[in-house]
Parts: structure tokens; sequence; C-alpha cells
């Protein structure tokens, strides 16, 4: 395909070499984890060897690594699995989760808890002040993103966990989008349990992780055979687990040097879009280095991606995963931003092989597409 | 692997023509199906493809069909999402249910459902009197599996569908052991749910299907972004499910002569079993034609089956996704069969490539290992 692909904080293409990791296991008779002949005996070992591997990437102990079938479960099992093991107080998310988290989050309205958002400030990092504030009412559980999905702006994680800590309340992190884009440690965060994914950092769709700190106690999601230590049932995904543990290392390896490639080349980006005027969203914030969310004024946000897909680069607006809606996001609403500005929001999320050239074809084609929208505005006024 | 695989109804290897299918999607940009660019629409034509080919296989329209991430899954969302919308009253499932719906189904007396079992008589089919008895109780919901895992009995689903249609009961049914092996119809059974999962048939691990009747109203499990029209968030798996729907169709084009060919190898099988003076569970009823559960006396099953794996066989002791337990089978304990012969339980169960050589090899193996293991018992006394 010619399209430039410019949605890696969406999905992010499966590795070759994760590919090749992955195909023995699925090219042979697999076996099941839990049966106990050779084959099944394989199998157990290639998953707790994929479990190790996980843990040193985020510094914790191989127990500590629930395998589920990604991002979007292991958030579900974080918020729902603690909560139900917990008197319903109240719970707190920020104004900026994705679905995943808030959704759950929502659920438990249901159950007596009460479900409380912090908020963020101008630059989509969230308000500590109002954490705390909120922190002083009996708190179960809070669960704040690691970075944001659309800005790219990275939470002060590690701080809330002193306050939440400080009022026995656990902490959450949906750290999916940071993982493999940032160095990423556990322990570090001092938080309670934090969610990893695979299929944004070049390993398989289809598997994620739960890391859980020790004195967790956690109810299941899915019960059925006691897999995963009677934590998640269901046959483990082997070939998913192998290519996401090989995903990890080969993210480690490169983080630093893409990192500030990343950042040159949105730098670069950022400069063309200053000249079209438009708005960058939480430009000031620390964000990850391979995300910008911007907006060109008057201009639907929609509307430009589906010029722009033509034109042959393909990027989002608002958040992919719920891009079916056409409410203008969610996250750029709580950071105050208008409504309308806000609609006219477009993301650009790099990966690691685009290229300058990539990105000066971009603001070409997104100069072109913004003339000729206005031009056709114009004539509609 | 030199060790002869008679494991099938654990998992089953992945067909190298399904893999073939699966690879452009595991090798390419994919693309998160939510998104509307050029890679999102390729993805979400993939989905909507393999899921009318899906429908296409168990008789429904593709709008029924939800995908999960297997069969632990879509039985945990039928018993969770279904009672979820219901008022709390009777729950019946077979004593013979595979954990992931006995569990789920437990977790509901928690909710205020008064959960109870339907039983089996001696050769493992459900009691029909015994239902209907039951369901003169009010009752919201019946789940009871169309094959058992363990000895592959086949159960009277459409009759307990009448049953239950009378009552206003909803029926779910877990067709993951007998989709692929025997012709399965949505609606000639006249269930309302109905689970199926790929690993079982030659599709990948980590992707099976609710599939639903229209008129049920289901809570998801799994809250977010809302794919799946909102009953079951999170990134769709495209190539596991692309290769979930080719594996429907290859096991539908090879049901007939698969079956013929597997019921001889098995009387094959038996005959000889019958010489050392096995127990064959089952034996008399209408079972799926891959499987043969039998116990010889005096031997335990696990001791039987790690023997076997020295031997160069991989069969299974109980039902493999509980083979951690060291209980005797509770399917057994529900047909009458008295504790110390339910240990003795070995399972094996074909798959499509097995040969009436691989049977022989087995027999002469395990009439050696019987004599060698009597042996060791009679000096030990």
């Amino acid at each position: 395909m010619n399209t430039v692909y410019f949605d890696h904080n969406s999905t992010t293409a499966l590795k070759p070499q994760v590919l090749q990791a992955m195909l023995p296991w699925l090219s042979q008779t697999a076996g099941n984890a839990t049966s106990r002949h050779v084959y099944g005996r394989n199998v157990r070992d290639a998953v707790e060897t994929a479990r190790k591997q996980i843990a040193e990437c985020v510094g914790v102990q191989a127990s500590q690594v629930v395998f589920t079938s990604g991002g979007t479960e292991a958030n579900n099992f974080a918020i729902k699995g603690i909560a139900a093991n917990l008197a319903p107080t109240q719970l707190l998310v920020s104004a900026i989760e994705h679905p995943c988290v808030s959704r759950p989050a929502q659920s438990l309205a249901w159950h007596g808890w009460k479900v409380q958002s912090i908020g963020v400030d101008d630059q989509c990092v969230l308000d500590l002040a109002d954490a705390a504030q909120k922190l002083s009412t009996r708190t179960g559980l809070v669960s704040v993103m690691l970075a944001n999905n659309e800005t790219g702006a990275i939470q002060p994680i590690a701080e809330l966990a002193k306050l939440a800590k400080a009022q026995d309340a656990l902490l959450h992190t949906d750290a999916v989008q940071a993982f493999g884009k940032l160095p990423v440690d556990f322990g570090a965060l001092g938080v309670n349990a934090m969610t990893v994914s695979s299929h944004k950092i070049g390993g398989p769709v289809g598997v994620g992780a739960l890391i859980l700190d020790k004195r967790v106690d956690i109810a299941p999601l899915l019960h059925g055979g006691g897999q995963e230590r009677g934590l998640r049932s269901g046959t483990e995904n082997v070939a998913a687990i192998v290519g996401f543990a090989n995903a990890c290392e080969l993210a480690a390896a490169s983080l630093k040097t893409r990192s500030e490639t990343q950042a040159k080349l949105r730098e670069q980006l950022e400069t063309g879009l200053q000249r079209l005027n438009a708005v960058i969203f939480g430009q000031q914030a620390q964000r990850l280095p391979n995300t910008s969310f911007f907006a060109i004024p008057n201009i639907e946000g929609e509307t430009l991606v589906t010029a722009l897909d033509k034109a042959g680069y393909a990027v989002a607006s608002g958040s992919a995963c719920s891009s079916d809606s056409t409410e203008p996001s969610h996250v750029l609403l709580a950071m105050g931003v208008d409504a309308d500005v806000a609609r006219g929001a477009v993301r650009v999320s790099l990966g690691e092989h685009n290229t300058e050239a990539e990105i000066q074809g971009f603001l070409q084609a997104l100069q072109q597409e913004v003339k000729r929208l206005k031009g056709l505005s114009a004539v509609a006024a």
C-alpha cells in the first residue's frame, strides 16, 4: 500500500522479527499449557520464558505478570477485579482515560461505587491538587493513565502514587500508550497495578498483561480452567505471548534512538503545522515523542482525515478507538478546549520507520487540502 | 517431535492453510478496524467477511456473531452478560459443564442467583426429566454443553430448548467441542446463545465467538471502545478472526469424511481397549466420533499419561483444562462412576491426521505400560 501510515498509537505493524519468533508456535502441533504431556510442557515453558522477559522489561518478578487478551481486557480486569474485593467507596479516574478504563469504572456505579473524575490542566496534565482534594474522601481505587493516547501527555503517576498511598487507596495505571515509548518501571511508578499491551509496540494483536503488586487482592474477570494462577482462565495464547515478549525486548533495545529520531521528526512536523496556524494540543506538556495532536482552525477533523487518506496519509481524528463517534474528543474538552476547535482535531502518531521525507510530503498535502477545504467553505458561505 | 498427538480435544494444531490465510494480516501494517483511513477499512472489511463466513457455518446472520478472545470468554460473557440483564431467579447448568461455564455460574450466586445443577445418566447424557422438573421453578437461564469434552457424549439440546422455551427460560449452549465435529445449526438447536471456539477446529488460539439470538439482551463483559456493536470492546484481532473463519470453512468441508475415518479409528482403539479390560465411559451414548474416555482398572490416569508420554503418545487425564488438579473428573462423578475408577481416566481424542498405525502402536505401548505398572504395584503390595 502506498499510503503513509501515521496512526501508530492506534495500532502498529507486527515486526517481522516478532513474526519469526511466533511462527514455530503457529506451525506445529501446539499443545495446551495445562496438559501434562511433552507438547503441554513445551508450551508451558515458552509461556513462562515470555513471562520472565516481560517482567524484566517493567522491573517486576514473573509471578506479577497476568496475561490477558489485550489492553481492554487488562483494564477491565484491573478496575472490576480490584473493586470486587473492596467495600464500595470512591473510585477516581482521570477525565482523560481511554473508554476501556472510564466505562468499566462507570459500570461500578451500579455496585455502589461513587465514581469521580480528576481533572487535567490545559496542557492535558493531571491536576494533582484536584487529586489530593478528592482523595481526602475515602477512596478504594484510583486509575490514571501513564501517557494520554491522543495528546501524548505524560502524567505525574509517581507523585499521584504518593498521594494515593497516604490515603490507603490503590492505584492502577493504564500504561498501554507509554509502554515501549518511555522507560516504564513498575516499582519506580509506585503503582499497584499496570496495564500493558502488545500491538502498540510491534507485537501481535490479542495479547496484553496486567502487572500486579503482590499485595493486590483481585478477583478474576474470566472464570474457568484456572490458568494464570486462577486469575485469568482460558487456553494460553502461546504464539501471541511469545510475540509480545519478543516485541517488548525489541522495543526496549530501540527505545533511546527511536525516541530521539521521533522527537526530531515531530519537531519538523510541528514547525510546519505552526506555519499553517494549527493549534497543537498539550504542546507544553512532557509528551510521548511520537505523538502530535492538532487542529486547523475552521476545518473539521473528520473531513481532514478523509481528505488526507485520499492524498495518501493515514492519520486519526480524535481517538481511534472511538472514531465511529462524531462527538469531540473528551480529552480536549477536559483540557478546556472549545468544542468547535476540538472538532478539528487530527492526530499524527509516528512509528519507527517514518521519515523526514514523509513528514515533508504530509505537510505539503496538508497545506493543499487546507487551501482546498477553505476554498470550498468560502464558496459555501 | 516424534510423540503421537492424541489430545485434539484440548487443542489442535493450526492448519497450514489457515496460517496462510492469516499471514497477510500478520505481515503488513495492520490498521485498526475502527480507524477511518484505508488501513482501517481493509481490516474492517476482512473482519466482516470472516463474520459472514462463520455465520453461514452455523446458519445465522452475520449480525448474530460476536467475536471474543476464545471459548472461555464467550462462555463467561454468555452467562454473566445474560444474567446481568435479568432479575435473579434460578440458573441451571448441567453437572458436566466445563469450568468456564460452571464457575461463572457459581459466581452469580453472589448476585442473588440460585444455581442448580441438572444431572446426567450413567452414559453422560443429560437427564431431561430432571431438567423439566427443575424448570418448574422459575428459571432465567439454562446452560448445557452440546457435546462433553471428556466423554464426547452429545447432549439433547434441541429437546432441552423446547422445555426451556415453554418455561420462558433462555438457553445457552457451549458448543466448543461439538463445533467442527458435528453439523451445528443454531436455529435447529433452538438455543438463544451458543459458544464456538477457533483452536479446537484447526484455527488459531485467542479467538472464539458468541452466537446470539436477536431477542437476547446481553450486557458486555468488556467495556471500552465499543467494538462488536458495543458488546465486546477491544481492538479486533483481525489475523485470528480471519484464521477462525478459514478454519470453520475447512472443518465444514471435511466434516463427513473426517467423522467416518475417526469413527473407524476409534472402533479399532476401543476394540483393543476392551481386550485390556478397560472401562469405556459413555460408550453407549451418541458421542463425538473422535473421542474415547476410558480407565484401566487399578491404574491411576496420571501415572498412565506420564508413562504414555515417555512411550511417545500424548493423551489427557481427565479434562486437560483442569489437569493441574488431581481430583477425579467431575464429569465421571456426575455419571455415578466410582471415584477410584474415575481416577484411572485417560482421554484419547483424535485429529484428522491420526492413523491406524498410530492406534496400533498406542495399543501396544498401552499394553506394555499396563503390564509394567501392574508389575510395579504387585511388588509394592
